[in-house]
């Protein structure tokens, strides 16, 4: 028997978000065709996307802006927003020509800033860190102990240098320890100074109540795979008057924000994963939360010595667990549970498998050693008591075993 | 009774590839989670890897570089290997500081220009556009009558600077009329000069033998809906010693070329289609190519003022027909045929529906009226014989409706 405890790496498609996805599989069209199979079509993607545009909480239909996923989202935020403001950035670039900016239509003056929290994913930091190619400046505002992002050192950074600011971007939960951001401060104190906001809510969404109107962001990252949805499928929730450029150039489909065939199977199967993801909300996430706060507990007691990384309660995802496990490697923990039969993580599973000390555990202050000693459980809606139970009686040894490891390879206690 | 000719916008699913498919959505995990389900996907999307490149004719899997599609894959391409050979363009771009390129640890000179077809695909043509504003020259390279690229052009073109041009890219075979390109020798050309090309293969694969290591590119794009795969998955083949720069950055999958959570289920899928279209290539190409020339003669024999575009026989894609007809609006067509039961296009499905006169027909040489009365029947593996002559035995009513509704609207004879 096997227990999956790694939702929030990808989330298992729940059997009627399977069924409506096959059932579009069954009578693909493409919607850009005109006959009666291409407009077929373009209803049910317009549904879809109606549907999408619901569980977010977007104003409009017009609002959701498919992508192939959350990565592809983030660079379109961060690459495309930058770009609005800094259209004569790299204008110049022929270096053979050495001629100046031409200025023309774009005669407001650069924004070349770009705030980010230091615990981004790199689908925003590493998209934020290529755009100083282009003359970007991005600013890394420091997060607390516990991962939440400090107010005022982003007040401070913000206030700073505003009419040279081009976007901020802060996620709304974070992937790795789960701590939920103050959004909608920072949305608010960033539309004050007139400055875009982008946030990257691929965790949150399906956990949190996410309403892209009520935070009062510009641009919101979702995805599908992380809610039971298909991967290669996801969404830029995005305020009808920005038009950023393009990351995709092609056809023109969606808004001309973003090229490529429509993907109307991936859009239906979305939809389906976020309407039922959102329609029972509460009563989802309270099952999910009283399941995390029963593992931290029953943790806490088995292995006084572990420490959750995060804050508890409301100011963590619901469905996330992380501790360190000092004297362990992460690795080894996520051997352990998989040869009990617990499938966890180390932290992120976006950074191709790598072994590295977590970025977000070293941003929160911790050092080498600590950020390398972490195991992170995430639920799904489907993770029962039992499951939980079956993991805090097997936890006690594999703790043991993989700190004999440790001590074997020479890792601090 | 419905029957389908629009197979260049999107072929539809077979049962096995479907099969296969849905198979995979019932055990998705992330392949770069390092528990049991993570290790046994990251094997299925291997295998499934391996599978493409035989399809594709690569000589390692490793070449294969999964994208979201075609568009993706053609931006990134484009864009990538430019970017390539002129890495510090655009970093002196911060226009307040007015400083110079650094140099820095590219020190060869920039190669600004890109050769092009006057007929590619948008994903191909606006990405390469989109590179002027970092100072990228783009040399459009006529096509003759029939859409042949104009090899002596070529030539000149490449020759006249070739250690400043950064790449070229002509697509295996037009999307819209069918024209089959000189790919082999516009590649030979190319490497005698180190200068790398790619090309647009979305419509050849499966169509034609195509062997990347044969043919000599250095990249080549192909995507699986085109062939019975789903959407919103497609790769870039890629010679092992190219790295070109990211259009998507975060995580570092796919030889850090590609960010973004791997499709297991998409590449299972596409990998299933590649093989059912690439194992039985000959019988199936040949069954299209003797329906297309029937096609072709009968309509040639019905409406004798009708002028097939593109070269006939071995000149063109063994699927497409594509004919104008003098007098007819295309969407006017459309209509015609799809209310008599008939799926079909008047050009490409790629430019989200809007009616436009055709580039590409332009680019030929044709006038405004004609590139807007043209029709594209494109052909599948499952379409008969019956199919064909249905479609010819309603054709003639049709195009004497849509001449007399031209006349109305003013439209030239």
């Amino acid at each position: 028997m096997r227990t999956y405890f790694d939702h929030a790496a990808t989330s298992p498609m729940p059997p009627d978000v399977l069924d409506a996805y096959t059932a579009e599989l069954r009578r693909a069209a493409n919607p850009s065709s005109l006959h009666a199979e291409g407009q077929a079509a373009r209803m049910r993607i317009e549904q879809a996307r109606e549907d999408i545009a619901r569980a977010v909480g977007a104003s409009t239909p017009a609002e959701v802006v498919l992508t192939s996923g959350g990565t592809e989202a983030d660079n379109l935020a961060i690459k495309g927003l930058w770009r609005l403001r800094n259209a004569d950035v790299g204008s110049a670039g022929d270096a053979s020509s050495g001629e100046e900016p031409s200025g023309g239509e774009h005669s407001s003056p650069p924004r070349p800033r770009i705030l980010i929290s230091a615990i981004e994913h790199p689908a925003v930091s590493e998209a934020a860190d290529w755009l100083t190619g282009l003359g970007a400046e991005v600013v890394r505002i420091p997060v607390d102990a516990d991962g939440r992002l400090d107010l005022a050192a982003y007040e401070a950074a913000l206030t700073a240098d505003p009419d040279r600011t081009a976007l901020v971007s802060v996620m709304a939960a974070n992937n790795e320890i789960g701590t939920v951001q103050p959004i909608a401060e920072v949305a608010a104190l960033a539309r004050a100074h007139r400055v875009p906001v982008h946030t990257d809510a691929v965790q949150a969404f399906g956990q949190l109540p996410l309403d892209f109107a009520a935070v009062g962001v510009d641009a919101m990252t979702v995805t599908a795979h992380k809610i039971g949805g298909p991967v290669g499928i996801g969404a830029l929730v995005l305020g009808r008057d920005l038009a950023p450029e393009p990351v995709l150039h092609g056809g023109g489909q969606e808004r001309s924000v973003r090229s490529g065939t429509l993907d109307v199977a991936g859009a239906v199967a979305f939809a389906a994963a976020a309407t039922s993801a959102t329609a029972d909300l509460p009563a989802r996430a309270g099952h999910m939360a009283a399941l995390r706060d029963r593992l931290i507990d029953g943790i806490t007691a088995a292995v006084p010595e572990a420490e959750l990384s995060g804050p508890p309660g409301a100011g963590r995802l619901p469905n996330n667990v992380h501790f360190v496990f000092p004297g362990c490697e992460g690795d080894t923990l996520i051997f352990g549970f998989d040869a009990a039969g617990f499938a966890t993580s180390a932290g992120s599973a976006c950074s191709a498998g790598v072994s590295r000390p977590s970025e977000v555990l070293l941003a929160c202050g911790r050092d080498e050693p600590t950020a390398r000693a972490c195991q992170r459980f995430t639920l799904g809606p489907e993770t029962s008591e039992a499951d939980v139970d079956r993991l805090l009686a097997a936890l006690p040894e594999i703790v043991v075993r993989a700190r004999r490891a440790g001590m074997a390879s020479g890792a601090p206690a």
